[in-house]
């Protein structure tokens, strides 16, 4: 093999990095061997982790989601090496892969704010907040005083605080994925876990900074805690004001312009990744500002660009003809012209979603399970972990499925690994407390997907009875 | 700043880095300085980037391709420090920023593939073969044996041998991009031209072989040339021929299971990046398995996923209209119908394409053409590299524009580089010698854009006189 092979990169590596590379290349004939995988091999990583995601999300055709399929998958994948098979390993911990995961987890993030509304949103804004508080005191609270001295017992109280903080921040991607893969985005529950999940990420926030500064100084003012509080308000209330006075006006620029579907897109996904950016600049996670984003560019602000007039016209003249003729085109032009931001970001999501959950799922090391005694610790924590998040869930108002929004709010994914690993790093959590945290965060990863699938399944069902007709099972918007 | 700012990929990351990461965001307050930018500031990156590359592709309003528009963009942010004005700098050598480049132009060719048939490509197969023999030949002759002794008089015969080497190698996506972003991607010219790219890039996979084989080992064997022809011949044959066959069968079963639009774009994004991943390792450029992918997914295979029934449907019930009502309605059913999978991988493009030119652009260095004795030999050198593309051009047979084939085989972009580089490496190129290929690498990838343009322009008023009818100016293919 030659260097030739590596040449469109090169282009631009070699002005800074000839030297490093060339040596290398001479040695090894040209391949890459030694200094990480070559972007071929990186290619080849994505490929085959996509074919296998979309091969097991076929498991949607049994009413399971997707994301399931892709979770076990990883969970496979990440641990095949304990068979002998090491070739999926450099996956875990390679750059390019984790930043092309987190690009999907921003995208999917984004996909939901689009397929969310503000005004509905507001709604249910109360129950999110009530679900949020209750959702990060409680557990807390429980973790820190009754379970981690119970079932660990003999640790420092900073220990608890950790493991108590280590519970509360709910990660919204898998419960958006699963209600997005059931088609139940649009309902009241999956509209107050989005809500709450976002003012969970601001309560986490301000708890990781307390927790963190009571550890390390011993002591916290009221004003840093205020100061934390205003920038993430500021940031969500100001992108949401902003964003609904100037998105109007920017896309009847962009539409004036008529600058095409390609400025669409680029407008669209800017926006997300500067908002991610932000988000993750003020402490918050990138994907609560791709949240945001999608949210502003309601879809509505950009359909202008798709030529109204073409699909007016044709509209106006199926109005004339015979109704058996209007109905079977109507729906040809419906597709036509509801084209609108979010079909456009598919394509990406298909190409970065999927890397995401396998990637989350390679990340759980199942060997954490084989000792029975942290095992079992993890057990009753997890078990108060999500009993935590169904008490929230109760507190929701209306006539929503509360134990519905409780599963909802139950994945901690990896907000609970951040919460410990910072906690060993400052020396008040023990291994055996940070593989406990580990294995809760297995478990309240890989147990809400199949309930809320249930659980869904099951209320559609109900509604069908009530309604005395058979309602459609809900079916999958992944595909 | 908080560590938890980085959250959604710390869950990858702290299985195996935790205790590195941890104390920096500790010293730090979770921020990312110190150890290479965060991943909200690469988001920051593509976002702007690709803001500022669809500003300047407005250019496409005067006629001028947006490739152009991005080169140049990149030329002035990559040299903006200069000015005093750093920020751009680490964009340059960002190993994910390159990694995402060189996903554009793999995707860039792909669609180039998918645009391209391959009885049409084989109709020009001699003309391109020709065109690649006699524009590989040429240059390197003129390089090793007049210019290089003439202009750099002096240097060792190796010096001059991987001089002319470096003057070889067509490097296609520039060219792709012009003929693309004009709607000229089906003319005769541009097919021979992307015919030869990949010819011209197993030749100088062979050279670049035979040289350095030459400078390092004195001598190299037939049967080693031999055996890199062979893998060559065997990948580009294979994959066609390999193609050909599973491709209609595999879109048969894959519409079968009826497994949807998601699963269609990733069967097409897979092959084109396992293909880039065979092509590197076999040691040919990524691109050129990313057109062998486009070209043996004939879209005509895809397009039984659209659920065929459904428009074949509509269009009998057309059928039975009157005339004004079908034809209006014919066009948006036609737009609805021709959904393939260049339509599902043109989003992607969008959010990586413009980053390779733009990348490509910025590791343009300024400074070196301030140099005046440099400057000039470069001079006298690009124009030896650009009159044997001329001559190459000038063999293709057939009614083509001669002109316009050899103008689109004169960028030599990053693989001139490639060569000088290794040149250097093995102690035979001067840096002198290394700076004048670098210049004339900028000037033979900024000068065809808008010669090209111009070419196509006025080839196209040629063409509207011809027919005494006034033809429609190109129109833009990448909106």
């Amino acid at each position: 093999m030659f260097t030739q092979s590596k040449r469109p990169y090169l282009w631009g590596i070699i002005a800074a990095a000839s030297l490093i590379l060339v040596p290398a290349a001479q040695a090894s004939g040209g391949a890459t061997e030694g200094e990480g995988p070559g972007m071929g091999t990186i290619f080849l990583w994505i490929a085959i982790l996509l074919i296998l995601a979309k091969t097991v999300s076929l498991i949607e055709r049994f009413g399971q989601p997707a994301v399931l399929g892709e979770l076990v998958l990883g969970v496979v994948l990440g641990n095949l090496a304990l068979l002998g098979f090491n070739w999926f390993e450099p996956v875990k911990t390679n750059d390019i892969m984790l930043f092309l995961a987190e690009l999907g987890v921003v995208i999917l993030l984004f996909q939901v704010g689009l397929e969310s509304n503000i005004a509905e949103m507001r709604k249910v804004g109360l129950s999110s907040f009530l679900v949020a508080v209750v959702g990060v005191i409680l557990p807390f609270a429980l973790g820190t005083w009754v379970v981690g001295p119970w079932l660990l017992p003999g640790l420092s109280f900073n220990a608890y605080l950790f493991l108590g903080a280590a519970l509360t921040a709910t990660s919204v991607g898998i419960t958006a994925r699963v209600f997005r893969d059931l088609g139940a985005l649009n309902s009241d529950e999956a509209k107050i876990v989005l809500g709450a999940a976002v003012i969970d990420d601001v309560l986490g926030l301000i708890i990781l900074a307390v927790v963190s500064a009571i550890v390390s100084i011993g002591s916290v003012s009221g004003l840093q805690v205020a100061w934390i509080l205003a920038k993430a308000v500021l940031f969500l209330g100001g992108a949401i004001v902003l964003g609904q006075l100037l998105a109007p006006w920017l896309g009847e620029l962009f539409s004036k312009i008529n600058a095409g579907i390609g400025m669409k897109f680029t407008l669209a996904f800017s926006t997300a990744l500067i908002l991610a950016f932000l988000a993750e600049e003020i402490g918050l996670a990138p994907i609560v500002g791709a949240f945001t984003a999608g949210l502003i560019l309601d879809p509505v602000h950009f359909r202008s660009f798709y030529r109204p007039e073409i699909t007016h016209h044709l509209r106006k003249t199926l109005k004339n003809m015979p109704d058996e003729v209007r109905q079977s085109l109507e729906s040809t032009l419906e597709a036509h012209e509801h084209q609108h931001v979010a079909e456009l970001i598919e394509p990406v999501a298909y190409a970065f979603v999927p890397l995401f959950f396998v990637l989350t799922g390679m990340a759980v090391d199942i060997t954490t399970l084989f000792n029975l005694p942290i095992l079992l610790v993890a057990v009753g924590i997890t078990a108060v972990a999500i009993i935590g998040k169904l008490a929230a869930g109760w507190v929701a108002g209306g006539k929503v499925n509360k134990m519905l929004v409780g599963w909802g709010m139950v994945p901690r994914g990896e907000v609970g690994l951040i919460f410990a690993t910072i906690g060993r790093s400052l020396g008040v959590m023990t291994p055996e407390a940070f593989s406990v945290v580990v294995v809760v965060v297995i478990f309240t990863t890989l147990l809400p997907p199949p309930i809320l699938t249930a659980m869904l399944k099951k209320a559609a069902a109900k509604a069908a009875v009530e309604q005395t007709a058979p309602a459609p099972a809900p079916t999958s918007v992944s595909e």
